[in-house]
């Protein structure tokens, strides 16, 4: 059983493998890349992954055999599982708990050739609604606490395979990054009365120094500090908690203006290696409206130094208002 | 002028270079690594530098000549600079100052081919003894708040030249981790009235599972809750907050356990990148001996996904018990 340890300094939680515990040999070889190799996420493979907790499929088709647009599946190599105690308990000064939780593979296409950005908004949609049916699935667990949906694309961003894939992890705890995001925004309503992310779209809206793209109803905008060159976010303009409650034709709009956004730093940035996670509410506690969910994408561009893991000081070479206006003339029309 | 600007949700400073900002272009090919160039760094090079502002040398030679043992220069490229006024300032939402500070490079070596590791335990020493030369000078500064002692070891670990250095930046902000810990040792010190790095000191060494090394003056562990594979800390066994503050003889039991820990390192995982960073006290405010110096060495072993820094929840798959034991049972004493 994976356990979860909290660091008894800072009471940062982390996820210690001690059943598969790596060995010092064992981080001298890099992982072989499936480049071009067999892979278990192509239609027909069905049988090589885990069964698939969730898919869109054409009707009359049965589930793990081919005929689906977009598939859930348990990821193979789960960093949480699902059955047992959380059992949580001391060790003298420290906190641990056993390692439960979800983790899932959303496989966004059929096609190996075919990355999110190139699938149709429609099917972007689909991907979208496919997290949102998750959610709701793993939210009626007691245990849990949050489910973190994210995304790496390339190698360098920590992709172990190539076809297209994002991944949703359910927790017991809230990450340290989303708790301090709620508490910052927590302190700031107190003071203000009102959201400081919907303060800041307003801002950012009137300035239009650092907003790339908006649609009816999204903004895609550079942060005014971000810790990475084009970092970008993208929020709902309305005030939104749940990334599980869209309105009508929301997750259309949202797939799109991901689609846009996705092709502007592949052109900008020769399509680089990118992550992009969903800091959404947490799923049990009510949270008083602090929280304005929103997605971050943060393309691999810099190595990041332990430097910068050891002081949370980040040193970022461009200016979110020149990437903002990069990505801003970028010419997407023939694409 | 850089600019440090806030986030405004977290709090969390960041330096943006507005002067030298990255244009897309510039992230398309991957820095070129020195290896086997033309080094700045060798001795017989002291012109290719900024004027060094501290070097240990031969008596007789001059500065910027050839004859030294450790030199100390300002960085070429600058992430903060000395000159100024802070000019703290808010634009709407946002907060900004000037990025005022320093930056330097501590040149360990003459010798090109010498890694810190290579070097006897008597010139490591005089690498630390430059550290706290210039931490003292530095503290004059009224303007700075934090120095940061670091090294990037390899190229993956984020070093731009070969030649063996380390690195100080000075801030008029406490960096986030830091600040994180001060006031986890705080509240820890509030509730028990002791130090809570004292406490896990003397637990550790009773438990005796992820206790690595130690020697008169300092402990070198693995931490109960690490974030990485083999990150290893090392900690003098009194309670000190200031790194500058040495008794007699401390600096050389710190070079020599940290010696002894990089050699059990490159022996187990073949030389791997490394970062190592010192956790100080900040340098003005006086904080009621919350902290505990020490330093934070992490080998560069895996690939960290953005999902990482996105959520600052990390997946660790060597759990500390078995990396203590690996490095304990290293034999390095045909090093």
């Amino acid at each position: 059983m994976p356990e979860l340890r909290k660091d008894p300094i800072i009471g940062r939680w982390v996820i210690i493998s001690t059943e598969r515990g790596k060995r010092p040999s064992d981080f001298l070889i890099e992982p072989e890349k499936k480049r071009g190799g067999f892979c278990p996420f192509c239609e027909g493979h069905e049988d090589k992954t885990p069964p698939e907790v969730l898919s869109y499929r054409k009707p009359g088709t049965r589930p793990d055999t081919p005929g689906w647009r977009v598939r859930v599946v348990s990821n193979k190599y789960p960093a949480l599982k699902i059955e047992g105690d959380l059992h949580r308990r001391g060790e003298g000064i420290f906190d641990l708990m056993n390692g439960i939780g979800a983790h899932e593979v959303v496989i966004e296409s059929p096609d190996h050739e075919k990355d999110l950005v190139d699938l149709d908004v429609k099917h972007i949609e689909e991907v979208l609604w496919a997290f949102h049916d998750r959610i709701l699935d793993l939210k009626n667990d007691a245990r849990l606490k949050y489910i973190l949906i994210f995304k790496n694309h390339g190698s360098a961003a920590g992709a172990s395979l190539e076809h297209s894939h994002s991944q949703l992890v359910a927790t017991p705890i809230i990450p340290k990054r989303v708790a301090e995001e709620i508490e910052g925004a927590r302190r700031y309503y107190e003071y203000k009365e009102r959201c400081i992310y919907c303060d800041i779209i307003r801002q950012e809206r009137e300035a239009d120094k650092r907003v790339v793209i908006e649609n009816e109803a999204y903004l895609a905008w550079e942060p005014f500090a971000p810790r990475f060159p084009f970092e970008t976010w993208v929020l709902p303009k309305r005030h939104a908690l749940h990334f599980e409650e869209p309105k009508k034709d929301e997750y259309f709009y949202f797939a799109k203006i991901v689609k846009e956004i996705l092709q502007r730093l592949n052109k900008a940035l020769s399509h680089p290696p990118y992550n992009f996670i969903v800091h959404n509410s947490p799923i049990q506690d009510d949270n008083n409206g602090e929280l304005h969910w929103h997605m971050e994408i943060i393309p691999k561009l810099t190595k990041i130094a332990g430097f910068e893991w050891g002081s949370g000081f980040y040193i970022n070479p461009t200016p979110p208002e020149d990437a903002a206006r990069f990505l801003r003339e970028i010419d997407i029309s023939n694409l």
